[in-house]
Order: C-alpha cells, then sequence, then structure tokens
C-alpha cells in the first residue's frame, strides 16, 4: 500500500509541475520526488515505465495495474487541484496540430525510449547500484527532452502525465492514444535493449 | 551550542537569498547550507521542518524553542543587513491579494507538505542514508514550488523566511499567520506520512 | 558489441542534443548519457575523449576504430532524424567567420582540453572512483565552454559533434578539420597531463 | 608539482570563465575543475581559500605561498588569452562606485564567508569525506553569491579572481586592497567558525 501512496504522491506534483511550470517545473518536481519515493516504491510515476521495469523484470505482472492506478489517480488529483483550487484553465486547442501527427510521435516514442532507457540503467542496474545520481539524471532526461523536441508533442513522454493535462486541457483526449501507444512503445524499446547490453542483470 | 550557530547562519543565508534573489536565491542558498551544515545540525534552517523532524523522531522536544530561536533570528539578522547594509527597502503592499488568502493558503501548505516530505525521506530515513543528493533535493523542492505555485503566496514554504521577510517589507505581518499555520500543517501531514510509508524507520 | 551500441545511441542523442537544443541540450543531453551508458562503454560519445582514454591507457588501440565508427555513425543518424523526421534544415552560413579561424581554433583546442581533463580526472582516475558526480561534471564542462567560449567556434569540443552538424548543415565541412585537430589534440594534451599529475593511476 | 600545475589550469579556467562568462560562467568552471582536481590539490584555486584550509589545518604554512603564486599565474594567463587570443578588452570604468565601497566591501566579506564555510564543511570535514556534492556546492555557492549580492562588488569571492579581471581590464587596479582584504577576512572568519563548530575534526 505504502508504494502505491508514494506513486500517487509523486504523479501528483509531476502533474502539478507540468501543467504549471512547464518543462523546467515537470523535470525539477520529477527529481526531488524521484529522490523522496525511489526506496519506497522505485519511482516509477510514469505507466511508461511501469511497463519498461516490468520487462527488465524488477516488479511482477500482477503489480502492473496498481501502480498504473495510482499514477494516472495522482495525475487527475493534481488536474482538479490545478483546475478548482488555483483556477487555471486551459482548453480548446490541441498542441498537436493536424499535419505534426507523425514529429508528435516520433517526439514521444524517442523522449520516452530516452527516459527509460536512463531509468533502467541509473536505477534498475547492478553495475551503477547505491549511486546519488539517479534521481538527476532522471529528471534530467524530462528537462533535455522538452528543451530538444518538446515543442513537436508538448513533452509528455509519460501516459498518466498526458492523461492530467487532457482532463485539465492543455492536452486534447483526441491525442490521447499516441501519447500511450509511443510512450509504451519507446519504453518498452528501451526495456529490450537494455537487457541485450546488461545480460548479467537478468 | 554550535548546532544553533549552524541553524543561525544557514537561515541567515537563506533569508538573504530570498530576498535578494528571489526563489532561485534562496533555493540555491538552501542547497550550500544543507551541505554545509548537515552535519551538524541536520540543516532544518525551518521551524516547519523542525517540526516535522520531531514527529519523525529525530530529535527531542526540548530542542524545538532552541531551533525556532536560532531560525527566527537568523532570519532578522539577514533582513537588518539587507535594509540597513545594502539598503535594500521594501515595504507596503502585500503579496497575497486579499481574494487570493485561499489559493495563498494550498499554495503554502502544499509546498512545505513537499518540502518536508523530501526533507524526511532524502535526509531522515535509513534507506537513503549515506546519500550524495538531499541538499539537491531539498533546495530543488524549494526552487520547483516557486516556479509551479509561488506566484500565489510568495513561495516562503517556511515560517522563519516569511517572518524576516515579514520584518524586512516583502512579505506584510498580517499575513504570517497564514505561513505559520499552512506551513506548520503542511509539514505534519508529510511526517505522519513518512511514519506510515517507513515503518521500519521509527 | 553492447560498448558499441551504447556509444551509438548516446551520440546520436547528444547530436540532437546539440542541433535542436544548442549548448544547454547537449550538455543535458550528454549528462543522461553518461550516466545511462558509463558503465557500459565508458560513455565516451567523442572521438576525441576515446583518443585521451587511449593515451591513458584504458581502452586499446584495435577499440579506437570501433569506437569512433559507432560515434560518427549516431551522429549521422542524429542528423537524418533532426532533417528528415523534424525537418529542420540548416545550411548555407559558417559558424566560423573567415577572419576568425584562429580563435575558433583556440576555443576548440581550450574546450576539449577542458572536457578531456575533466573526463580523465571525474571518469578515469583511481582516487575519485565511485563517484556520482561524473556526468555532471562531464556535461558541465560542456555547458561552461559553450557559455564561455562557444562563440567563436559553435562549441563542438567533439569531432563527431562537428560531422553532425556539417551534415545537417548547422556547421560548414569545410571547416571540419579544425574540429579534428584541435579537438584531437587538446583531447591529447589533457591526457598527457593527466600522466604526469597522477603517475600512481598508470 | 602536480599540486600547483592542477591549481593553474582550474584558476585559468575559472578566471576565463569570470571573464567572458559572468557569475554562471565563473561557477561552472569552479564545479568543474573542483572535481577535476580536487582529488590532487585540494582544488582551492583561491587564495582566500588557502588561507582558510591553512587555518583549519589542512595543509602547511609552507605550502601557501607556492598555492598563492600558482593561483594569481593561471589567473594572469587567463586575462592574456581573453585580451590577446579572443581580442576581449575591458578598461576605464570601476565595477564599484564610489559611493559603493561599504556596501562592495560587506559584499566581499558575506561572500567570501559563505564560500570558505561551504568549502570547509563539504570537503575538509570528516563527517562529510567521501561525499561526491562537494563541487557541486561549492561551485553553487559562488553562483548564489554572484545572484544575491554580486551587483555590489562584481562578485569575485576570490583575490586571485579580482587580480585576473584587474589584470584584463574588468575590475580597477584601484580596488584590489578590497578584495583581498575582504576575502581573507571573511574566509578567516569562516575557519575560526569551523574550528568551533568541528571540534573532532582538529
Amino acid at each position: 500500500m505504502r508504494r502505491y501512496i508514494t506513486e500517487l504522491i509523486g504523479t501528483l506534483f509531476l502533474v502539478m509541475g507540468a501543467i504549471l511550470g512547464g518543462g523546467v517545473g515537470a523535470s525539477l518536481a520529477l527529481i526531488i520526488m524521484v529522490y523522496a519515493g525511489g526506496h519506497i516504491s522505485g519511482a516509477h510515476y510514469n505507466p511508461a515505465i511501469t511497463l519498461a521495469v516490468l520487462i527488465r523484470g524488477k516488479i511482477g505482472a500482477k503489480e502492473v495495474i496498481p501502480y498504473w492506478i495510482s499514477q494516472i489517480a495522482g495525475a487527475f488529483i493534481a488536474a482538479l487541484i490545478v483546475g478548482y483550487v488555483f483556477d487555471v484553465k486551459s482548453g480548446g486547442d490541441c498542441v498537436i496540430p493536424d499535419d505534426g501527427i507523425l514529429k508528435a510521435f516520433a517526439a514521444e516514442f524517442l523522449g520516452t525510449f530516452a527516459l527509460a532507457y536512463v531509468v533502467l540503467n541509473a536505477a534498475f542496474a547492478k553495475a551503477t547500484s547505491g549511486n546519488s545520481y539517479y534521481g538527476l539524471a532522471i529528471g534530467g532526461t524530462v528537462l533535455a527532452m522538452a528543451l530538444v523536441i518538446g515543442r513537436y508533442s508538448g513533452g509528455a513522454y509519460n501516459p498518466a502525465v498526458a492523461a492530467g493535462l487532457s482532463l485539465q486541457g492543455s492536452f486534447c483526449w483526441t491525442h490521447i492514444w499516441l501519447y500511450i501507444v509511443a510512450g509504451l512503445g519507446g519504453a518498452a524499446l528501451a526495456a529490450v535493449i537494455f537487457r541485450l547490453n546488461n545480460p548479467d542483470d537478468l
């Protein structure tokens, strides 16, 4: 239970950071919440990362759904706090233009690939265990990807963040499939490469 | 005694950073002072954190008042240095507008909750002891909260900082209750959740 | 083989960061990729660093060419992704003005010297082994040099990055010799100084 | 000898960073050079820090002068590179206005106090030995002080940096006494407080 509370709190602050502070706010929130919760839940805060950690073999299949539910619940609570407590409402225009779907898909795929690749190597590899940089590397990846390719997709790299932003109105629900498919796909590819590159860790 | 000198020096630079350097100045000052003083006093520099550390069980009840006095003394000395040595005087307008009290309360509660949550997990948990990231995580939380929700309350997340800024004139004394109540409340909630989530640490 | 895949992936994201995110994008990409791949390949991502690591004695001469090929392949794939997937085309004007060749050479020499000096001392020295700061120090060097002297040469400090940017059009192929000669020269000097300063490491 | 080469190289890049990159450039250069040279020379790069380390008891009195000479030599070489290779010449106007001497003195005293306080506690204390954050804390102090009180004195916190900037023309030689007296004074006070606060380290 304490792992699910940790995932909910972490994703809540991550989504508040993303809506009210953009790429910098999201990456700072992710850094602090990874360092605060990593020792309890592994600090995924992201359904795509939970999938990558499953493929890598560090959580069981039965835990995936409760992790996902906790993450989405945190994202939705954040959207409600932002919308109803702080009165910040967005809505209407989609972040992704009609002729930008391919670029957005590529950007989300590459960004979530990079995020899962860094998470697995910095936080779930034997050779790097006990390090102090994992939170900085993970949050830094969101910042790097937001800066470098965030313009093409809004820079979620996280289906729960995309859902929270869609509920709050910063993203459109019509594009949620893209964040889910590209995000899970990029994370799964990173997990496969991790397994090939770290055979002694399996 | 050396713990109280450390708390005074740390809070002094934190409040100088907040008045003259805003959220970035405060968070940088906090990072460096946490790394400089953590091994001596625990580097609270914040009455709300001292309360959270008390609830978590890492300091005794008798130490709370001297910690608080050291922190407030440091904050007041900083306000005097800024006002009389550097001649930076503010005053008059309150940071929080009349119709923004609820948002300001929510922002201070959430921000101090996040700060205490990160402090307890990164600096006072068995599973993370000996890490090198605690100062970065703690200062990073102030930066994250200042960026994400600082606009609603001025972003103190610390009753001593609020007192220092009120003395110097950047904050109004009429709102000091809000920084105290929301700050202590948010920190206390974080400490309760820490106890639930880390049962083996008690 | 897994080392070459790691070098290719890391250099790919480094060059994407450099083209689409400038000095900040490149340095953030380098930080995260050093932390992700350091335990597999040593995380050079740079032919000049591979040369410095060879002189320092941490890789064999036979490995240099495959490292270089992997790095250049990653850089070229990044240039193609940026140019054809994200449609970002540059071209025409050279970064280095005709009367600025000497300054550009000095800047690339100093910048790559600093980078190799930091890499060798932070990531390949006995006295600092097991630290958690190496990625931050290495990526921070690219950021520092880009900010301080990047204006004179475009700030590559890396022949593979220069090749990728030349293919994509941000740099001119006519200046590629400068990035190669100054980069390899600066890195070689840093390796010689490392050997003098760390006699017990050899 | 290798310690003096290390001090010269580190101070050279620090002063180049300060002249061409301001407070951000100086602090980034300091972070990377502290991580690169700390294990060889202790990475002072600053005559005031060398004094503080002497008072703290970590170097011998005979080493002070060679350290100071190496630091000033590095600063002067940096000034010459900036002035004659990169053709960046300043000169004429002093950073400190005539009626701002007291504020400048207070700022340099406070800034160098903070720097020496952080250096001693993060890099020369038993309780924090082996940490990975010392470079970040030390460079972060220069950034914090530059942001918070740099406007009053130009933000050297380092007599060698002040000498290098005076030679290059960004500072006036008529104020060099201030950087020396306030810098050595602030650092000495920090060393005395360190000795009081860390009695078991002596």
